[in-house]
């Protein structure tokens, strides 16, 4: 796997870093990452319309935490499309994690935010992109598996002007193969305020996370094997 | 090349196709070329917030015209990162087509677009998908060439529900090899006015085209060399 970074951070010595920031548990720790590494966050949040956009705030929170340098919120409006429970009038499931890719998965939108991150990266001149794609502890989504990552990275250097001429860009998954227990753990170690992050898809009244759908079960599993406590107050669950 | 088809356009039979429409000439006459073949057009229009938003207006009149199933014009405001003659506040050059990768690069556009093309045809349950680039008589984006057009068809298989489940998406580029003389008599023979469509970068006063940007030059030689008559109204050249 070429131009994909799965271990670790390099240094950043004061590069600009793009990174993928929803406003989620994992991105907040890679944006941790990333600062700890020393690089200069420009931080790409995509506002899709989607059905959480309380994650949006929770970005503007990690963003300012973290001193990025620059915070871009782009609106994409995947309501157009449709097609998923977190963009269409289709229920947020919450029996619990099954086998099956669930209707939360929204058509591409790895491929879309990746695509956005390397359009911006090629114009700040930076080749360091980073997402907190994860395939452990997931809901199967097809566009977190390290082949697509990979296969991204590949493709990123054909599709730009500055690949054309030399530049490799680097995608960073540095959660790619870890646990959400694990994730916890450096969100502890970084000491960053979990309460910051949104995960869930199905925001409650009074502002509470559902405390049933996939990512706040994923969530909370989490934190419970870390065996530390989730700053989030739960609807339910 | 295994997923990309840039030769000729099989039978449509009544199936759904997603037609990446700018409003240009190359894609009207890709839209052209898939409604004969019997294809339902579903077209996307990315509004970039791009300096030559005339072509917007083209690609209705064209998806109007053509009795496009669905036509989705989708705000992406690239100017949000600009880099580029056409999202930020740089000239338009009128030299005529150089060597170089001209500054009208928009960084990643055909990435995103594709991507784009790619999360509503996987919505819409298509998986043939157009895309009116061609590298012969072209400024020399690298997001044109079939290298590009041929990665990005193995991704998308990887980036998609329907992917993972055995779909299998084709990205028809059945201009890739055509030079623009050859497109303007596929126009021609399509019946299509030329006037419907739109290619320059730099929109003068009163509507017209300025003919002397790259997009206005290849056009005008195209249509030139073939021996026919373009229906736009150049001012100047």
């Amino acid at each position: 796997m070429q131009n994909i970074a799965t271990q670790g951070i390099p240094q950043g010595s004061g590069r600009k870093a793009i990174v993928l920031l929803s406003g989620g548990l994992d991105s907040m720790v890679v944006a941790g990452l990333v600062r700890e590494a020393g690089y200069r966050i420009n931080a790409l949040t995509i506002d899709y319309n989607q059905r959480h956009r309380r994650e949006i705030e929770a970005a503007l929170a990690i963003a300012t935490h973290l001193k990025a340098e620059r915070h871009v919120i782009l609106p994409l409006d995947l309501r157009r499309f449709g097609g998923s429970a977190l963009t269409a009038d289709i229920e947020v499931p919450k029996e619990g994690v099954g086998d099956d890719i669930p209707v939360t998965y929204v058509p591409a939108r790895n491929l879309l935010f990746l695509s956005l991150t390397l359009a911006w990266a090629e114009v700040v001149g930076a080749t360091d992109i980073f997402i907190g794609v994860n395939a452990l502890d997931y809901s199967g989504y097809p566009d977190c598996r390290p082949e697509f990552i990979s296969a991204f990275a590949d493709l990123a250097n054909l599709a730009t002007k500055a690949g054309a001429e030399g530049a490799r860009f680097t995608i960073h998954a540095p959660l790619q193969f870890m646990g959400k227990a694990d994730i916890a753990r450096e969100s502890h170690r970084l000491a960053l305020d979990s309460a910051m992050s949104w995960s869930c898809y199905d925001p409650q009244p009074a502002g509470r996370p559902c405390g049933l759908c996939d990512s706040c079960r994923l969530r909370r599993a989490g934190f419970a094997a870390a065996g530390l406590t989730d700053g989030l107050d739960y609807a339910a669950g």
